[in-house]
C-alpha cells in the first residue's frame, strides 16, 4: 500500500530509552519503544494521524473507557531479517478485524491508510528496537479507547486509536496445562467473543485464577450452554491431534477468528495434513486421551505463535500427553516462523514488507 | 459506621465551580462536582484514600484497563431533605456489591472503612452540590480501574478505586419503547453479567443502536440460549405486571442483583402486592399483551429509579401497554423516593444519614 499521501505528524523523541533496554531480559510487554502513535476521533472524524514520544495520557476520571469498557485491541508482530528488512506478517487481517472488534463496539471505523501510515512511520522511527534473530520481534498494539468524558451508558464520541510497541524475544511460559472449563464462561452466543473487545479478557482473570491453584496454567473455555464443546483459550485459538487428524472448532460469534489459527490451516491444506473443521466434544477429546489416540493440544496466537500443551484436566482427572519427536506444533512453528522471518518462500503472500 | 478512625488525606479544591453550573439543566453525568476520591492500590495494599480537586488522570498508554478491561462501578444517590441533612439509601449493599464485581474480576476487595470514611468526608466536602427537592440528588459513581502498566493479559498488580460525583435531576429519557432480544445476547452462564463490570456495558451499545433504528430506546435481554426468558435491561431490572400480579426475574450469574429491584419487592411484599420472583417468559408476556392482561413493565435502577415503559417489540412485531392511573410503578417510585428524602417513615432501615 503507497502510504505517502496519508500526512502524518511526527513528534521525535529528544532522546531514546534503548541504550538502557536489556534484549536479553524481556518480560512480555513491560518496556515500550520511543514513540506512539495516537489519532483522536472527534467532530464525527478521524483527526491526522500523530507519533509522538511514548509517554502518560492525560484522561478524565469519568472517560468512557473507566466505565463501560467501550475498548478493542489488536496483537501483531515485526521481524527483522538477516538483512536488517522489516516484516510484518498478515497486517490487513488485523486491520480488518480491529474495524469488526470496533463495529460490535460501536467505535467508528478506523481508516485503512491512517492504520497502515501510522503504523509504518512508527516502525522505521523504532526500527533499532526490532532484533534480529529467531525469536526476536517486536510487538505491536494496535488499540482504541473511549474517551469522551461523562458517565452516561451510551456509546462515545470521542476515541482514541493508539498505536505501542514492546520488544519481545521467544515467548516461553514454561509448560502448559490446560482445564476444560465446566463451569465458567468465556463468551455467549450473540455476545462479543469473537471481538478483542476488552472486557474479554478480564473475564477470565478469576476462573484462571483459580484453574492455577489447582495446577493449570490456562483454561480452554467451552460452550457457556452445556460445556461439551472446546472452543477457545482467551488468548489462542486450539488445536486437537488426534492419531494423525488436527482438528478445531469453526470460529462464531463466541470464538475470535485468530490469524494464526487461519495461517495454520492454509499450511495443513498446503502440506496435506488431514485437517477437520468442526465442533470438538470434550468427550471424544477424552476417550482420545483414555485410548490414547490424542497425540498433542496446542494453542496459536500472535504472542505466543504456537504453544504446545502438556496436559489437561477434567471432571477432577488430569490427562497427560505425550511428548513426541515429530510434532504438529514443532512442524507449524518453523513453517509460520520462517515465513515470518523472511527465511522461506511467501506463496500465500503473507509477508509485507516496511520500507 | 464510625469513620473517624480512618484518615483520609483531603487537598480542597482553590475554587468551586458550582456558580458556573446551571442546576436547572443537568444532563446526566456530564458535570462533576469539585473533589474526587482517590485511594491507590499498591505493594499488595489499598494506600490511604485521598480527597484531591477533580481533574485528569495521568495513565500510561499500556494500562491493564484500557487493554483488558479490568474495571468495575457502581451507581449510588446521596439526597437532601428540607432539613439540609445528607442521606444515602443503602449504601452497604453498594459496598458489598463492588466487592463482589472485583472479585469476579481478579481485583482485590475494597476495605468498607476506606469507602464510608472518603465517600462521607468526600459528600460533607461537596455537599452545596446536593440540591433539595424531589428529583434532585447526587448520582456517586464509584469505580475500580486496573492501572498498572504493560500488556500481559494478566490481573494487574496496581489499581485506582475513586469515587466522582455529578449533580442530577430527575432522570426522565422521554417515552421508552423496549425490544426483547432475539439474537443478541448480554451475558453467558458462567459469566460476568452479574457483576457490574465495565465491559458488560460497551458489549450492549451495538444492539441497542440497532434497536433504535426500529424505534426502541433500551432493549429487554433474554437469556442466550433460547432467547425465550426475560432478563434485564443492562442498566435496570424489569418487572412485569399481568392482571394484578407483578413479576420478575430472579437474580442469577446473568442478572445484576439490583439493590432498587430488591427494594421493590420488599415494598411488595410490605403493601401485599402479589409478586411472583421466576423465570418470565417471553411467550406469556406476549400473550398477556394479546389478551389485554399486561398492564405495565417497568424497569428499576438507580439513575432512573422507576422507568415505566410504554411498549415493547418482539418477531417483528409492536405492543403498547395501556396507560394506567394507578400503576405499580407510580407507586414504586412514590413510596422509594419519599423514603430516599426522608419524607416517610424508614421502616427497613435503608437510609443512612451522612453527617
Amino acid at each position: 500500500m503507497k502510504t505517502s499521501t496519508t500526512p502524518v505528524d511526527i513528534q521525535k523523541a529528544a532522546t531514546s530509552k534503548i541504550e538502557n533496554t536489556d534484549f536479553n531480559n524481556l518480560a512480555f510487554g513491560q518496556v515500550f519503544t520511543d514513540h506512539m502513535m495516537i489519532c483522536d476521533y472527534k467532530d464525527g472524524a478521524w483527526q491526522t494521524p500523530k507519533i509522538q514520544p511514548y509517554g502518560p495520557l492525560e484522561m478524565d476520571p469519568s472517560a468512557r473507557v473507566f466505565h463501560y469498557g467501550q475498548a478493542v485491541f489488536e496483537g501483531m508482530k515485526a521481524f527483522k531479517d538477516e538483512e536488517d528488512q522489516i516484516w510484518l506478517f498478515r497486517p490487513e487481517d488485523n486491520f480488518e478485524r480491529i474495524n469488526k472488534s470496533s463495529e460490535r463496539l460501536a467505535i467508528p471505523a478506523f481508516p485503512k491508510e491512517f492504520f497502515f501510515a501510522g503504523l509504518e512511520e512508527l516502525l522505521k522511527l523504532d526500527k533499532d528496537w526490532i532484533k534480529k534473530g529467531f525469536g526476536n520481534s517486536l510487538y505491536i498494539r494496535p488499540f482504541v479507547i473511549a474517551t469522551e468524558a461523562g458517565v452516561s451508558a451510551a456509546p462515545a464520541k470521542e476515541y482514541k486509536f493508539m498505536i505501542i510497541c514492546s520488544p519481545a524475544q521467544a515467548y516461553y511460559s514454561g509448560e502448559v496445562r490446560v482445564k476444560f472449563s465446566e463451569e465458567y464462561s468465556r463468551a455467549a452466543d450473540g455476545g462479543v467473543g469473537f471481538a478483542k473487545a476488552a472486557g474479554n479478557y478480564a473475564a477470565q482473570f478469576y476462573p484462571t485464577n483459580l484453574a492455577k491453584d489447582e495446577g493449570f496454567q490456562q483454561i480452554i473455555w467451552t460452550d457457556a450452554n452445556t460445556h461439551e464443546y472446546l472452543e477457545e483459550a482467551g488468548t489462542m485459538n486450539i488445536f486437537f491431534r488426534v492419531g494423525d487428524k488436527l482438528i478445531t472448532a469453526p470460529t462464531s460469534d463466541r470464538i475470535l477468528d485468530g490469524v494464526t489459527r487461519k495461517s495454520i490451516i492454509a499450511l495443513a491444506k498446503e502440506f496435506n495434513i488431514d485437517l477437520e473443521v468442526r465442533r470438538v466434544s470434550v468427550k471424544e477429546i477424552v476417550e482420545a486421551a483414555k485410548s490414547g489416540d490424542l497425540k498433542e493440544i496446542f494453542g496459536s496466537g500472535t504472542a505466543t505463535v504456537i504453544n504446545p500443551i502438556v496436559g489437561f484436566g477434567h471432571a477432577g482427572k488430569k490427562y497427560d500427553l505425550p511428548k513426541l519427536e515429530d510434532s504438529y506444533a514443532g512442524f507449524f512453528k518453523d513453517k509460520l516462523t520462517k515465513i515470518q522471518y523472511n527465511q522461506a518462500a511467501d506463496k500465500f503472500n503473507w509477508r509485507y514488507q516496511v520500507k
